[in-house]
């Protein structure tokens, strides 16, 4: 495995993914649905109009894209993707799953962070030609989404166990 | 890591990529640039008009989706994703990558076979918003993108080494 660094994050980025693993974004913690050794997954702000409740995944340690991922990071993310794919699948009465992930502006990346995105689809949900909601969600909008995960993935859930 | 069975293959169905996989293709062999012990990557002939010679990363062996990936086939899958992304980014002069992967018909699926694409991106390409040509790309379309991959890879290639 040879991996490249390739940035284009400013000296002095603030990563709000960072933010988010390390839980110094306390108003966001209730968006975080699981969280493994490596990796974390909650929903994102950033809805589009068909898709609500899309989550993102994310390694708790800092890499910038797919390019300087180290394997573990890479598998851990991997790994909690298919989780919460299967989660959403479940809970969300969605009929597909989807996933993508960007790398450098060109590719349609704007957060300087590996992110995965994970979206519940529907038949006709023009997912890839609708735009999303110019401004985020509120927390009360993400909450429902958010708790239906945490309570699959509770103690008492079908999704419980090891990752 | 719980998976879950959710197919739409008919019961007969004949999979193209199997038939890659196994060299039963044997027209389609030249787009294989890359294969390691449980996933190979190919030359799509399904072309969009700003994103020439992506690509399609899947397992070896028969998975229908993501719920019902096992965690090594992932894995692997993974690792080759990452392997061409930063072999596109290198050889193909685009400005990014990107990625995208889709389960079940309301998901975008239209292959009954776990697949990762993999596109080379530019800024302002439309990705997103583009379609791709209505028919497949010719193998001598497609040849001079493998060969590029083919050669990054190479024993004697930048990208040469264990997966």
């Amino acid at each position: 495995m040879t991996t490249v660094t390739i940035t284009h994050a400013p000296s002095n980025y603030q990563c709000p993914f960072c933010a988010l693993a390390e839980g110094v974004d306390a108003d966001r913690q209730q968006d975080i649905v699981r969280r493994t050794a490596e990796a974390i997954a909650f929903v994102s702000p950033r809805w589009w109009p068909n898709n609500h409740g899309n989550l993102l995944v994310v390694p708790v340690r800092h890499y910038e894209n797919l390019y300087e991922l180290p394997v573990e990071a890479g598998h851990a993310v991997h790994d909690l993707v298919q989780d919460v794919a299967i989660a959403m699948r479940l809970t969300y009465g969605c009929e597909g799953v989807s996933t993508r992930q960007h790398n450098e502006r060109a590719g349609g990346q704007d957060v300087w962070h590996y992110h995965v995105h994970v979206f519940p689809r529907y038949i006709d949900d023009e997912l890839y030609t609708s735009n999303p909601y110019p401004e985020f969600v509120t927390a009360e909008q993400r909450q429902p989404y958010a708790e239906r995960l945490r309570r699959y993935f509770a103690p008492e859930g079908p999704g419980h166990g090891p990752s």
